[in-house]
């Protein structure tokens, strides 16, 4: 099987992900990329240098379409995991937990560390995990008004950090009724979450812009992948970047941002996975699925 | 009454309104308005030179809150009418059509030009009817998918323009199917308007987003208002420029811009009305009422 795999250093794949661009509300098309499950392929542009390389990132997205493996991926990933190379699932999907992702691994036939759920669950490094550390790190001990999906939920859940906000939440009355009466905030609240959710609305936003009107309210977004549209003629499904520019806009303020291109998912692997990126020794291979989530520029 | 007004010329008003601000999507809070009703007095900051003025553009949402006129707007505007002054109500409040406009001026007691609806209806300009003036400009014939409120809808009909998307539109599936099957998209849409909606929701915003999706799709926001911060403790309201740049980013285009601060408004107001800024004798006020809809810089 022909990778197209080349060469490439650490510090290139900590450009990748460190590259300083935390948001892109700007006017270029994103690449297409697909919904809930970032496709891609491995692709020539996707290097490394096998013999000195340790360890290796890559995503969860660039592996499978939907609930069908790309046609080759599993068996490059295991490749490297049978060379004695760590393999990381590294994705700014939200909706799942981390062991929906080691399940799918596992079905998809990519080598997770079988029989010890807790290790293979290391190898999944999702916004919805990053999130609920970065919370944890933080010492934070109030509620989290998720705006976004159950993996959100769940991964809070697990670090024993509640919340409140997931699922359908309509607009049964109007505005003034709404502002006068019957919008109720929960005044446990101490941080918004932004992810993926199928049941945004201009309620959701209202409340997230209610709770992060307080400047101590702490405002995290999971990503800001703009869109994915698909192979379906004409239809273009919003990622979680168009959640985030709403809020962020009736918000004021700019939220904390998780997934990549982020630097702090950068930080998180290199802290808690001992990826030395400047060791001789700790060359990491990146494998990257669109533009507009990886670029450095 | 103490109006606190002084000196402006036309100049000045032209630098408000046409400021060159599009959008703004960045961090800086906004001023605090009202929903659906921007609230604001006249100010010492609200300047003319009556004798040379004889033109006066001002807001709507300067004059009342919600059902009640502020102290004093009515007794202002009406003697400047009085005085021989053309009164322009300018709102970016796309919600209602120009005549519910002229019926709330005549409730509160400003003084439209009365028993003469068609006249008076040209003192209203509000961006649902600007809207519908454009896009009639335009030779626009096909049809319109609204992200917005009732007030577009009439006024595109006014102008024999066919439109859909008003009221509420739940999502009842989830995103595979919606996908695969229930996005329901018109091939007759040839243009996206982005108004206030109070039943935005991730569903509209994909719509939205597929239809401008073709290059060759008209797309314009109504305004830019990113929220309404209320007297009611913490809660916050976003306003149409939430919405706006939640369907920008995951359009990947721009919208062109109707309301206050964009150049549209004022070459509408100056084209359609007479206002001569570069005459001596065409000054005219304006009235601002938001830091972040009226601002030059």
């Amino acid at each position: 099987m022909d990778l197209g795999i080349g060469k490439v250093e650490i510090e290139e794949v900590h450009r990748y992900l460190c590259g300083g661009r935390g948001e892109n509300h700007e006017g270029n098309p994103p690449s297409p990329v697909h919904p809930t499950e970032i496709r891609t392929s491995i692709s020539p542009s996707s290097v490394v240098e096998l013999n000195t390389t340790s360890a290796l990132a890559t995503e969860a997205g660039v592996l499978w379409l939907y609930d069908h493996g790309i046609e080759g991926s599993a068996e490059a990933l295991n490749r490297f995991q049978h060379l004695g190379k760590k393999v990381f699932y590294v994705t700014n999907n939200s909706t799942k937990t981390r062991d929906e992702f080691v399940a799918k691994c596992e079905k998809l036939g990519f080598n997770t560390t079988k029989a010890q759920r807790d290790v293979a669950q290391d190898e999944i490094l999702s916004t919805s995990y990053l999130t609920a550390c970065y919370l944890k790190d933080l010492g934070f001990n109030k509620k989290v008004f998720i705006v976004g999906s159950i993996g959100i939920a769940k991964e809070l859940e697990a670090v024993g950090i509640r919340h409140l906000g997931v699922g359908p939440d309509p607009v049964l009355t109007d505005l003034g009724s709404l502002v006068s009466q019957d919008l109720k905030l929960d005044p446990e609240v101490g941080a918004v979450v932004v992810g993926f959710d199928l049941h945004f609305n201009f309620l959701k936003m209202m409340k997230a812009a209610s709770y992060t009107n307080n400047p101590d309210c702490v405002f995290i977004a999971t990503n800001t992948d703009e869109r994915f549209p698909m192979d379906a003629a004409n239809i273009v499904v919003p990622g979680t970047g168009s959640i985030v520019a709403a809020v962020e806009t009736c918000a004021g303020r700019r939220a904390f941002k998780i997934g990549k291109p982020s630097a702090y998912i950068c930080d998180a692997i290199m802290k808690r996975h001992q990826v030395q990126y400047r060791h001789p020794s700790g060359k990491a291979l990146w494998v990257p699925d669109t533009f507009s989530s990886n670029r450095g520029d």
